[in-house]
């Protein structure tokens, strides 16, 4: 999903820069100010601070990295691999999957697999791996309640800046000066309209997207791990499990059944 | 419903360009700005790569083709047909619907019949319905959610456009432009407001009664499917359908019961 | 209802029209802009034309209707009715409301008492018209939505006018026309504003409370023909209709038990 | 709970005052504008009219005198005169409270009391005595509503009526006049803001919170009024309704058990 | 939680500070003007005044003091406190316990081991500790609304305030002062942009924050509780309270079962 995000974040970048450097290339300094910057970026993480604790502030650039670094999974591969996996465990027995571990490189369905290969019993493999779906889950919506909020500080410090760089040019009224100084203070309330509508809102939904996805990928997994571990036919393993996804997204199938 | 949308399209425009017109033909041009036309659509775009994966963002065309397209179908007709499938299935045979196959333009109800006729379960028939039925009801949610996203980031990046306009204004104030420079800027609200009342929301919205309609004729259909798989009488069937349409959408009945 | 309706409309217009008028007569003439009223209205209607299927839109005014004829029902009376009908199929059999029929003016009622006369079992006539209790509240919260709806288009197209507005006036800036200009431009918002929330919106929630009413209603004549298809005793039906209105609406009881 | 609602009006309005005679003692009469008031006062109920059946219009001002006389009832009072009620009971027989009907002054005690005299059974009493609950609830909700949707109408008409003298002082525009046009035409911007945040919406909230009080004590006396019908041990009955209330509101309890 | 909530006040009012430093020193004192403080503070708690109970009211600083002194409680510390009043209930019997209140600082802990060992039932327990625990959400979330009813408050005195201002400047139009006039006229919207975005609103989200965690060690508690009286091995206690916490937070395990 990394991908879209760059292209979006270029895109969005690319076209204000350029409708800047339209009216005038020499223009683009005038759209920087660094302390705009300061009070509006500085501002937003200040009542960031407020609400939140110390950690979920400092950690918010890994909410942000996930946006970027999440891979588009494919459930098809997800339960292909469960079912290589019930091949092998009927061939020759739960035990053995032990000696299948280092080939699973989806860590939650080698979590399962472990616990299965323990000898623990179904109910407590289910609710094992129910509490780290939920957990997963639970950070990922956190993560965008906090970006949320981001997009939210954004614009109300954008005015807040726009209303002390208004107050300081009223107060000392110099015809000369209006134009520069109505335009330094639009520039907050400009950085943000910008970094809250093309960045931190849709880095918040797209948390919840990538949430969505990956706890689908986890329920199947949930699913393809107890169905091992009960010895399910791996035919009907496949079949249940692709029920779990709309018809589109079903590999082609050439049964003839 | 495609004609609505038509129609709401051609009077909302036209309406628009007549009351540019009404101040002065030669004045159409003054509302139309390449780069103004840029930052709004394509900043309204980035956003939406930026929160949705490349492959809904390249595909936001066919959640709009739907809203032109989607033809306004008659319940009535769809329970007309699984009458006539049951008096066949009655007088026939279940498997004699295999003939009929070709004749039934719902592609949904022909899978449902086809998955009768070759003797799977009701359980199993009704169960991979509605799988049917989630996925075509969360496409069109979907979409919806897509497109009501555009109609939340177009005034967003009409207000940016604004703001860039105005500040490059005032940063250069020149008693003579001023007029020309707020015009210019002005546009991308405009734009903004335009495309986001016009036509993004209310294709969202669109879509959400799009998938009202379906909905009901698929669940009418999936009934349908599993009473001529039980055998039921045509008869019993027709008034058991009908009981999902309001009294005024059904048709006028002679019963002499 | 429709009294409150009439009063509010012509109290909300009168005191628009005097706080004009207070300004000068000779001023009312400057607020009526027809292409203003063009662009507004149209508008607003252009979106819901894209957003409804076309017998929507057309059929928008029966919803405003509704709003002035809806008459205030008394649930009283409607017991009333119900219980005398009880004391009647008591007396001389449920057969007998056979001749009652022309005496009820209550739709709803006549159709329930008809299925009842005609011995369909309480469970059908129980389904029939919930079904139709269904469908008249479907249709009432249909209207609700769609004046929602153009409550929220028309201040929005009433925005896309002033912005029109302010551009043909800013490309053209004559210091002596700037006054005339803006004046003209701003109609748009004062109509959209005006319409929105003195028409739209109250229209949109009063058929919420319409629907309220009428569901009551309804509720209690569906428990009223089930009580007497089922030969209750008239006095219970009674007691146990009344238990559906709140204790102020309610009749002053002599009851001496 | 009236003293909080009249100080916070002493006070908002008094800050108001003390804001504008700072800026000059003779200015108070700048401020006001009987077309304005009438306007913004008269276009918000002329909506209500629209929205809301006559009497619930004209009985508006029982909903704020409600937010003005609702007492601040005592849940531990209510307890204990249940409690004494039951000691009663026990005593001298549940057919003895007749004689301690006139020292009971909370009207819905009464009545449930009434009913568990008359002989009528606990489910007709707990249902009798619930449908009061519910009509209480419902009227309190309503004059929330009410009031909730004053506060929208307001600001939507202190909107329009600034707009209308914006239109008539830009239609007529004299340099020496605009201050005192604007000045004017903002006054029904500022009257809208006023009764919306420090009345309207207020008052809403304070009908919620009253509502949320009494639901307590009324669900107290309910399961009161049926403890003492089944002859419950008035100390089992206090500790009981004393669970209802949160430990912060308990007396504090000298039990040695 | 309450670094981080100082931290944040000291960064938002020091970027305040600072960016109208940079528009010179000796400006900071045109942006402090008692009467706009007065006006803004004042009118919003005089809503608040008009919504809620006297006590609630002169309660808020409460509300407020909680977002800074609510202590990072740590779940894992207050799983071994229980684990270890579970192994000294093993060992010496639970009636031992008396011997260990002194040492438990957790106060709703404390309560419930004293309602075990004072022999109350499990339900009697349970049902205590669900009241207090009710309580103390329902005294967090009421606390939540409060401060956000103050950040709802604050904008529109703001703008009150503003709109006083200018109408003071516009009724008394000298050129030589508009700029003066506006500038102190924008303080108080600035007043209540800040007041709400940097204090009230986040510390609304705060307190619910604290809530969330709190009910997280009162639920925990509990079940601890519960298990000590029924006597459970203190391992089966540890692991089953782990259970509720997220993997992340769990205490790096060495267990060789």
């Amino acid at each position: 999903m990394g991908l879209a995000n760059i292209i979006g974040l270029c895109l969005g970048w690319g076209l204000i820069i350029m409708s800047i450097a339209l009216g005038g290339i020499d223009k683009l300094g005038t759209f920087i100010d660094i302390p705009s910057v300061f009070i509006v970026i500085g501002g937003t993480f200040a009542s960031l601070f407020v609400a939140y604790p110390l950690a979920s502030v400092l950690g918010v650039h890994k909410f942000i990295l996930v946006s970027f670094t999440a891979k588009d999974r494919d459930p098809v591969q997800a339960i292909e691999q469960i079912v290589s996996l019930s091949e092998a465990a009927r061939r020759e027995g739960l035990l053995s999957l032990e000696n299948h571990m280092e080939e699973i490189d989806n860590k939650f369905l080698a979590t399962g697999i472990r616990m299965a290969v323990d000898g623990m019993s179904p109910e407590v493999v289910e609710s094992v791996m129910n509490i780290e779906i939920d957990a997963v889950s639970g950070r990922h919506l956190y993560g965008k309640t906090v970006l949320g909020k981001l997009g939210q500080y954004a614009p109300a410090f954008g005015m807040i800046g726009t209303l002390i760089g208004l107050v300081l040019m009223l107060a000392d009224l110099d015809p000369d000066k209006i134009g520069a100084g109505m335009a330094v203070a639009l520039l907050t309330t400009l950085y943000g309209a910008i970094i809250s509508n093309l960045m931190f809102l849709p880095w918040a939904d797209k948390l919840a997207l990538i949430n969505d996805d990956e706890m689908q990928i986890m329920e199947i997994t949930l699913k393809g791990v107890i169905a091992i571990q009960s010895g399910e036919n791996p035919r009907v393993i496949k079949q249940k499990l692709l029920m779990y996804l709309p018809p589109s997204k079903r590999p082609e199938e050439n049964e003839e059944a």
